[in-house]
Parts: C-alpha cells; structure tokens; sequence
C-alpha cells in the first residue's frame, strides 16, 4: 500500500536532487562563472526555485502531510514529517511571483555589490537594495500574518526554528552586560604583548597547500568535497560532495587559514549528517545556529587554543620555512589578539558579537518599517562608534557593504552567527568533560575522539531534534550564555 | 491575445533553463566534481532529464505546435517552430522510464569507465556498456518504427538532421577510394623529414597560459566563458558561458595546445550563436557536423597551417624559451605530421577518418544487432589493422575503451567529425576566396576578416537553415569531398 508518508518521501527526494542542482549553479556562481553568464545563470536559478516552491507547495502535498499524521511512523520518520511539514508551510505562505521576484532581485543585487563593494558605490548598492528589502518586507509580512507573530521573527524562524527577537534582546542583552567592560580589559592587557607581523609575501600556492594540510587534519573527506576561492568564504554543496572556500591575500596567511578551519567545520557537519537519510528534510542540519557551533568549534574553541595552533605550527613551517615573526609565541598571540576592526568576518571572537548585535538591530528595524535603506549608513556608523569605538562615516566598502548576506534577503540571518559561538563553547567544554584526553590529544594532533563525540551528539542526528532538544541531550541543558562568558575569560584574562 | 506560438516560445525558454543548469552540472562533473559526488549527481541529473522530458512532451506542446502551423509568423519563428518540432518529435516518441534509465545508465557507465580505462579492464566495462546499447536500441527502435528509416539512420539524425547510412556509406565509400593511398604516399614522403621531440618538460602553468593567448590570439571572449581540465577535452556550458577544457602532460605541450584551439572552434560557434535568440531552439548550433566543421576549421584548416603556425611561435617561445627542438620549422613539421596511431583525438587529419569509419561500421552493426557488445574487440582489432596497419590485440585503454562517446549512449555521433572535416575544408576554401588578404591576414595574427566572415555565414544563423542550405548559402553548393581532397593534396603532397 502506497502510504501517504512513502508519497512525501518520494517527494521530498525529487526535491532534494533539484536542490542539489540549485547548489551546485550557485557554487559555481561564487567560484567558476565568468560576467557574462550572469544574467542567464539568475535566470536558471530563479526558474528552480519556481519549481521547487511549486512541487513542495503543491495541494496534494498538504493533504499528504495531514494523512500521515495518521500514520504509523517511527521516532525519525516523526521526526522527518515535523521538518516536512515546516518546509511546507514556509513556503506555501508565498506566492509563486514572489518567491521569482526575491530570487532575482537577490542574484541582481548580489552580482552587482561585487563591483560596488570596491568601488565605495553606495548610491548604486541602495538601488538595488531597495528592491530586496521590499521583497523581504512583503515576504515578512506574509509570514508574520500566518503565524501571529511579529515581521522579524517571521524571518529568524527560518533561520534558527524557535527563536525571537524577545529571546535575543534577553540574550543579547546580557552579552551587553559583561562584554564591554571585559573587551576593554582585555585590550589593555593585550597592550603589553608585542606583536609581529610575519614578513610575507606568502605565495597563494604555499597558503592552499598550508589548507589542505590543516583539512586533512581536521578529518574533511577530499573524495566528498573540495576547496576552491570565492569573494566571500562559504560552504556550498550538497553532503555527498561539500564545496568550501576562502580567499587569500598574498600578504599574510592566517585570516585564510582560519577561513579554511571555520568553513571545515560547517563541512564536516554536512559530511557527516545521517547518510541513510540524505535527501529526507530530517538529514539536514539542525539550524544555522548549530551549523555556526561546527565552524566555531573548529574555529574559535579548537582553532585558536594554544594547543591546537602549537599542534599546527609546523605545518606552517613547512610551507613558509623559518621567517621573521613566525615563531610560535607570535602565532598564538596573532591568532588570540584581540582588536577592534570593521570587519566581521575578521574579528576576533571577543569584538565579534558587537558586529552581530549592531547588524541585529539594525535588519529588525528594517524589516519592522521602522528605518529605510537609506537610514543604514548612519546607523551604522554610530552603532559601530558606540560599540566598537570605530569611525566608519563614509567607508561603505568596509561598511554596512561589507557583507553579503543582505544583498539576498538574508534578513534574520546575523544572530545565529553568536548563537553558534555560544553553543559552539558549551558543546566543547562538556566534550571536555567527556572526553578526560582531549587538551593532550589536541597536543598531539589526534582529533578522532572529539570527532567521535561531535558526530555521536551533533552530525548524525541531522534535524531529529529541536535545537533545545539537541543541545540537552548533549550538554545536560539548553543555551547557557555562562559558557561562553567562561571560555572568554579562561581565554583572555 | 497568447498564441500558441507564444507559449511554445515561452516554454522553450523554460527548458532552456533547465539545459543551463544541466550543462553547467554536467561540466562540473567532468572537471571538479571529486569521486562520492557521483551518485547524486547522476540522480539529480536523470530528475531533470525526466522534468525536460515531461516538460516538452506534454499534449499541450503538440498541440500549440499543430495550432502554430497556422499562425501568421516571420521566417525567423518559422525556422524556430521547426526546430521546435523537431525536438518534441525526437522527445515525444520515448517514455519517460527509458529516457531516465539512458540516462542513469549513461552516467555509471562513463564515471567507472574514467577508472576502468587506466585499468584496461575491458570486462567491467562491457558490464555497463551492454546495459547502455540495450536501451540505446531501444531507444532507436521507437525512433525508427516512427519515421520508418533504420535503426541507425534515426539515431543519426538526433546529431546531423538528414544525414542517412546510405548518404555516408557513399561519402566515406569514395573517401576510402582515394585516402588510404595518399596516406601511404604521405608517410613515405615524410620520412625525408627529421622531427625533433622539443625538449621536456613543459610545466602546466605555462602551457595553460599559452592555451588562454592562443584563445586570445583566436577572439575568445574570456568574459563568457572559461579554460578547465577534463579527462577527455570538450565544450560545455552555455552561449553565455562556455567552457572548454583540455589536459595536459608535461612531457609535450602540442597536444594540450592544439586541443584548445579546437575547442576555442566550438566555442566561438556558441559564444556567437544569434543573441536575440538566446533560449529557442533556432539558436542552437545547426548540428553537430556544422559544430565540429568549426573546430576542425579553427584546428586543421588554420591551426595547423604554416603561416598560422608561424605567428603563433613566439607565444610558445615566450612561455617556453629557446630550448632543443623548439624551431619554427621543427614546429610546423610536428603538426603536420602524418603518423598513423591508436588515439583518435591524437589522429593527425589524414588518418583520423580511417578511426571515424572503424566507428561507424562497429556502431551501426551494433545498433542494428548484427553484432554484440562481445564482438567489438576483435573488430576493432581487425579494422584498425586493415585502416591504419596497427595492432591493438588486448589494448583496450588505447583501443575500443578510448572514447567517451559510447559510454552514454551516444551512437550516430562519430560520422560528424569527418563530416566536420569536410565542412571545414568547404568553407575554409571559400572564405579565401571572399577574403583576398586572409593569407596574409594570418601572418599578420591579424583574424578578424576571417571571423566576420564565419559569423555572416554560420554562426549567426544557428539552426535557421538546413545544412545543405547553410553550406549553399556558404559557398555555392552543398557537401562537396572534392574540397577535403584538395586541402589535404595541397597540404601534404
Ligand atoms: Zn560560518
Ligand atoms: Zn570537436
């Protein structure tokens, strides 16, 4: 008997390879397109995600989802049918010409920000926003309407499920609290440590190889993935072949490879998630969230550990050989120097949360109508003064065009970005607990037992439970702001 | 009011997208995709295989076509309706089970053949092969109780509309009538002639950088489309992105070169094709014997002639420096070089049809089941030896596993390459004509008379002749041999 489950399954499945072409034309577009396929590939793209909403939004699909409430289903099958019928519902909320007009407003904008980010082009940049934003809005507006909830928290629901802005602003708030005052410690602290910039150049070649030494480390699957360049680092693909990028700067190495640690965390995250259900919305990971704690846990509470950056060093050795400023003290004060700079995605993990509260605050105004396109440039400047004590009035580039998570309706996006620091602190110290090894296997270079413990708590479940669930039954308890406050502090002080 | 012209026009366009999405993850296959990637790759290429297939063939499409033929349309839309109508005939006759089955075949096939050949391993090849010949009769079979011609002219005519089993037998009949002596009395001329093996190694970053000038020197425009790697060299990607690809050995770097100026031919042909019309079926290439005409005529016709040869030295000089056996003279007697061999893609252009006819008579057979999959070896061993004088007893990397063409099912495709050829003589001959300076023109590096004149006569039009109206249009007459003959006389005796 054709159950109405087994349709869904079937269904989902058909998607799912859809969204495997989506991945792969979008990788592309970051990595491989020249200009002039611009317009045809957005079109390409635009034309999928029709289809996609088409076939997921479909009426049959709603009535599926209702029979197999009265199914007999198992745990993962429950599971997968609560994820399906998420995705059913935030996307049957939108019209078929909206989802078109946000992905090619999207494509558009994104494209031409790659011009208009060097050339300062702000005026050129809010033409084009202007267009998203609208879309975003009218997207909230739908949402917000459907679920009786507030426009922003529409958008955060698609990004991390169960979060609000009322949640943030708690959240948020107590970051606020202690975060200042123990940022401005540590930089006077920091005043006392001599600094040395490596003295360069360092040949783009030597930097890949330097990656593709430290992902072998970190356990990536070269047969399942690969490591290319973008403007903007990601993790793309689909899980049976992840795509990672970083970008290099003939100048100095480290923010590339830190990029190379960061995106092997979402990766290995993507690589590993339940194999025998890919393709099922219960394989995907959890939420951005979680998949921001994988990179931050490479990145930030292994990556940047004394004894993981000593465990790496001749790695680097080997590549650059023996230079001025590349001894081993210097690096591990490089990679834990804390410095204020407009940059998120170079900051250090202590400045970061400001970059992440300042776009917070700035995207929910937006998408709430309270501020407009060209309201951003100011707003950010004094956020960025008040926050970070940075001057930016003018410097669109490093400014509030630094980015490109707006430029395709990102909005609700940013917060997972600190969410994910937190939770990444909070599975780490408990896998320190688990695992009584750990520090002396970081030394030594052998990751496998915290792997095994990531994969055990995190990968494998994919999105079979909440993130609260998720999270509790890893770590004994929900999201606890103490964690982070004490890696921080154990870190710098 | 929507005319039925209208909407086959706009569903057209649709496809046209999904050919944009399937080409770019078909390249990516061939030239970044690493090994685990496969099976969903092929799986989500079979899903939009199947969706292209349900798309063109639904009632509707035969019905705004039938509706159409009464519309009041120009000359151009009526070429596009017919074009159109020749792709729904060619669709509509296979059910979706066999297109999806070809095309999973298909992929298994090529991607264990890319193992399989270094092996040699002739067994497990068959194992895939048989499975990929089985529904390509299948598929004929359908195709050819429709029209009522033979199993092999049907599939032919997916590749070269119009070309039959008895028009080649009588064009390759007279090839053969006159090609095996003058290769014979080639090969004792050149004896006289001492060829140096230029002095190795040729690093890969330099014989890439002297493709990407060659490609400059040739008006490839390198701000739609790109140069990759791949096994077997091909062009893919779209008009407004085309990518060619080569492979390189670091002990000879003609090969790799003249392989890019081939495939700069192909791409030429696409990044030209008539933009207006971008996304109908008029704008397709007119097939694929025009297709290779282009390459062969940008390879044999130009690349391989002396004063093209002469201009491009100093490039590979400047990639490569004065090293032994790096002469203009030596250069050019390298790449006129007949020597009869096992490498169809290595062939030099008077051997290369004996390697065209070898396949054609094995794969005509085997589509009209005169013979099986089993039998190829020792026909193949047989013909090679009665063509070219060569053994490849239990050679079958270098033999009947060489080629990727078979691998997916592509039967009726081999004869357009000596078609090609004999195109490309045609209107190489006849653009010399029409342009008093070319000669010159080609000395000087100077190319642009030569391709306004290719532009006017073949790339532009796309599909909106026939061939034979194409060539006529072209030079005065339809498929002439006596213009191969000539080229090859004048060249080599
Ligand atoms: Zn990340
Ligand atoms: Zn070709």
């Amino acid at each position: 008997m054709t159950t109405a489950y087994s349709q869904l399954r079937a269904t989902f499945t058909r998607l799912s390879r859809f969204t495997h072409l989506s991945a792969v034309a979008g990788w592309d577009m970051q990595t491989m397109m020249p200009p002039e396929g611009s317009k045809a590939r957005s079109e390409a793209l635009a034309e999928l995600s029709v289809l996609h909403h088409q076939i997921l939004t479909a009426p049959k699909v709603g009535e599926w989802l209702e029979q197999a409430t009265q199914e007999d289903l198992n745990d993962l099958e429950q599971s997968n049918l609560r994820e399906m019928a998420r995705q059913y519902r935030h996307s049957a909320l939108l019209p078929e010409s909206l989802v078109e007009a946000k992905s090619l407003a999207g494509a558009r904008c994104e494209h031409a920000w790659r011009r208009q980010r060097p050339a300062n082009d702000w005026e050129g940049f809010a033409d084009n926003l202007r267009e998203v934003v609208k879309l975003s809005r009218q997207e909230a507006t739908l949402r917000a309407e459907a679920a009786g909830i507030s426009r922003y928290d529409a958008l955060l629901d698609l990004y991390e499920p169960g979060m609000t802005a009322q949640k943030l602003d708690g959240i948020f708030g107590e970051l606020k609290s202690w975060l200042p005052q123990l940022l401005q410690t540590v930089v006077e602290k920091q005043r006392a440590i001599d600094f040395v910039q490596p003295h360069g150049p360092f040949a783009i070649d030597k930097q890949k190889a330097l990656g593709l030494n430290v992902m072998k480390r970190l356990g990536f699957n070269f047969d399942a993935g690969r490591l290319d360049i973008s403007a903007h680092p990601f993790c793309g693909g689909v899980p049976q072949d992840v795509r990672i990028t970083t970008r290099y700067n003939e100048n100095e190495f480290i923010t590339a490879m830190m990029g190379v640690i960061h995106e092997t965390g979402h990766a290995r995250y993507e690589q590993n998630l339940p194999k025998e259900w890919l393709g099922q919305p219960v394989a995907h990971a959890r939420s951005m969230g979680v998949h921001e704690s994988q990179s931050l846990l490479f990145e930030m509470q292994l990556g940047c550990s004394e004894r993981f950056l000593k465990s790496i060093f001749p790695l680097v050795i080997e590549q650059f050989g023996e230079r001025e400023g590349l001894d081993v003290t210097n690096f591990i004060n490089l990679n834990q120097r804390v410095q204020p700079g407009l940059i998120r995605v170079d900051a250090d993990e202590l400045s970061y949360p400001a970059h992440v509260i300042l776009r917070y605050e700035i995207e929910q105004a937006l998408i709430e109508g309270e501020i407009e396109v060209e309201d951003i440039p100011a707003l950010w400047s004094s956020k960025m003064q008040q926050y970070l004590g940075l001057d930016t009035v003018g410097n669109y580039t490093n400014g509030c065009m630094q980015d490109i998570h707006w430029t395709d309706g990102g909005f609700g996006y940013f917060p997972t970005y600190t969410l994910g620091a937190m939770y990444a602190a909070q599975l780490f110290q408990t896998a320190n607990k688990a695992i009584p090894t750990l520090q002396d296997d970081i030394s030594r270079g052998d990751l496998t037992a915290l792997f095994q413990w990531l994969n055990q708590n995190i990968w494998q479940h994919g999105s079979r439970f909440s993130t609260d669930q998720l999270m509790k039954n890893a770590t004994g308890e929900t999201l606890n702001t103490d964690y982070f406050r004490k890696h921080l502090e154990s870190r710098y002080l």
